[in-house]
């Protein structure tokens, strides 16, 4: 029960951050170092989900990595190609 | 394999986020909401680590769990506390 509230909990953290960045365009706070590790890191356990037959993992990773590849996109995004 | 990589990744991730935000003191970009759901569902995590006996859980938790409430804590204090 504590194990299905913490899943939820850090699956769904991403949601505000990645609304945040969209509605703000304000992203100069935000790692890109994070955001390439973690976006990697998500798709790897979503990998290992896969390879261990896991539910959970797989969709929770796949939720996950949605949202923070949002955020990383635009993180890209306004870093290298936007001037503000 | 794939595990421990992505295990390392996520994990590992928040450190440049919590350096950052250490040196530059921007936290504008970083919502308060995420940082909040997360540092509270790293905890759980942590918990459930215990409560299942698996020490993996255990020491990513509480490695991601420091990295994260140092964010959380910056973010508090440069939004509620100090005016830049």
């Amino acid at each position: 029960m504590i194990g299905t509230i913490a899943a939820v909990l850090t699956t769904l953290s991403f949601v505000p951050q990645a609304i945040q960045v969209i509605k703000t365009k304000d992203t100069s706070g935000i790692s890109l170092g994070m955001y390439v590790m973690f976006v990697t890191g998500v798709f790897l356990w979503f990998v290992h989900g896969i390879n261990i037959g896991d539910f959970p993992v797989i969709g929770a990773n796949a939720i996950t990595f949605i949202f923070a590849s949002i955020i990383l996109f635009y993180k890209v995004k306004y870093t290298f190609f936007v001037k503000k």
